[in-house]
């Protein structure tokens, strides 16, 4: 058993309670492996109730911040000795929420290092998809507002398109909506929602999108496909699970594709 | 936010890595919740490079017992406030493993109640199949070896049946072959795994078992139906989530059926 075995990959959990174990199973995917044994150790903490709407939060609606729950997740996780740890809610990484993570993190003494999950897109973009330079953004009408991609992206000299203010309006009812939303119906997702996605792809396609990102832990549950069209669809939640792999153990990181 | 909604359910992973998930997914899945801050506080740590093989070491085959390594697990969920635990491995178990187990968790003074998951299959039967008294086990040769069921189920006055040999090796095949084994291939299962658990079912049936226990956490991958005939399918993991609901908040137990 060797040093790089036991280092420990932390998720934060409850953002929502199954994007945290989406992540998980993705690390495991994603992982050269053929028995138990030779799988990453990884702990995940999923307190929800502590940790309120980061989407409510950002559009004023609720007070708190939720950074300081998550930095307490963080800390538990700390505690217990994981190196890296990664939070898989788009939202989150908002500066306004972000910061207040990170700050706190420092006060707590947290030795484990953070993944920014919208970084990694970025280089995932990168380092995969070298000649992209034009993507599309589906999310929250919440996390569009927050502009965290296209603040992100520019960094790596990719230029970002999002719906216009009608579509923006379907593609957020297609994740929020109580009759066909994707978070009220998952499994199986209701044909509305999913087609409701196929469109904006292609009105994105249309336009000249070589590649749009499904930039709200709800979309790649009606969306598993890793193109459509000309379209290359990127996964944030699987970016960051490649990225935490990377961090532990290279070696055992699955090529893509 | 009250008491009842700090307590937090522990989970030892890795006993395999997706055999976790699994039972993070059937708490969150069985909890009634609308939106995230419903859903009950989850910590999983899976650390399956540390834990050996339960089959293997009941068979002699391995040295170290499995019952340390699930203990350690058990001291880290206790030291960041989990209440009660489970564990989604039905060979872990076995007297020889589960004792080493509990004894380990007084040693390390735990505070933590551990939950039986097979004890809680033969509770579920009692409280929602009060009038079944014969039932067929599923499950790998290792597990069928160590009596485990019909030495628990006995006390809730139930009878257990297992295949013949000739079809215990088929059922073993399909959860371990290379070739078509539901660990191999679990996503999606090969036909054959399914029709030899399919077979084994309708012989139970045709042997006068009223239910028949999924006991091996590969199998629920592979038949994910309630019912197949007049004969009820039992999932130990469905049965463990509940439970550990049960134990932190009753009242956010989700009906069954």
């Amino acid at each position: 058993m060797n040093s790089i075995e036991e280092k420990l990959i932390g998720i934060v959990g409850g953002v929502g309670p199954y994007a945290g174990l989406d992540l998980a199973k993705k690390i495991h995917d994603q992982t050269i492996a053929s028995t138990d044994q030779d799988h990453l150790s990884v702990a995940l903490i999923s307190e929800s109730v502590f940790i309120k709407d980061r989407t409510l939060f950002l559009l004023g609606e609720v007070k708190d911040n939720p950074g300081y729950a998550i930095a307490n997740v963080i800390k538990k996780l700390d505690k217990i000795g994981v190196t890296v740890v990664g939070i898989p809610c788009n939202t989150a990484h908002s500066p306004k929420i972000f910061d207040v993570i990170t700050q706190r993190m420092n006060e707590h003494d947290c030795r484990c290092k953070l993944v920014h999950m919208i970084d990694e897109v970025g280089k995932f973009l990168n380092q995969h998809f070298k000649t992209i330079k034009k993507v599309g953004i589906l999310s929250t009408t919440g996390t569009l507002k927050t502009n965290l991609y296209p603040s992100c992206l520019q960094r790596f000299d990719i230029q970002t398109i999002t719906p216009d203010t009608h579509m923006q309006n379907e593609v957020h009812d297609a994740i929020y909506n109580q009759e066909y939303g994707v978070k009220a119906f998952s499994n199986p997702v209701k044909k509305k929602a999913r087609n409701t996605f196929l469109e904006a792809i292609s009105v994105f396609e249309q336009r000249g999108a070589e590649a749009v990102i499904l930039g709200c832990t709800e979309i790649p549950l009606a969306i598993s496909e890793k193109q459509i069209g000309n379209c290359h669809l990127i996964d944030p939640t699987g970016c960051l699970a490649r990225a935490l792999i990377r961090e532990v153990n290279p070696q055992k990181l699955r090529p893509y594709g």
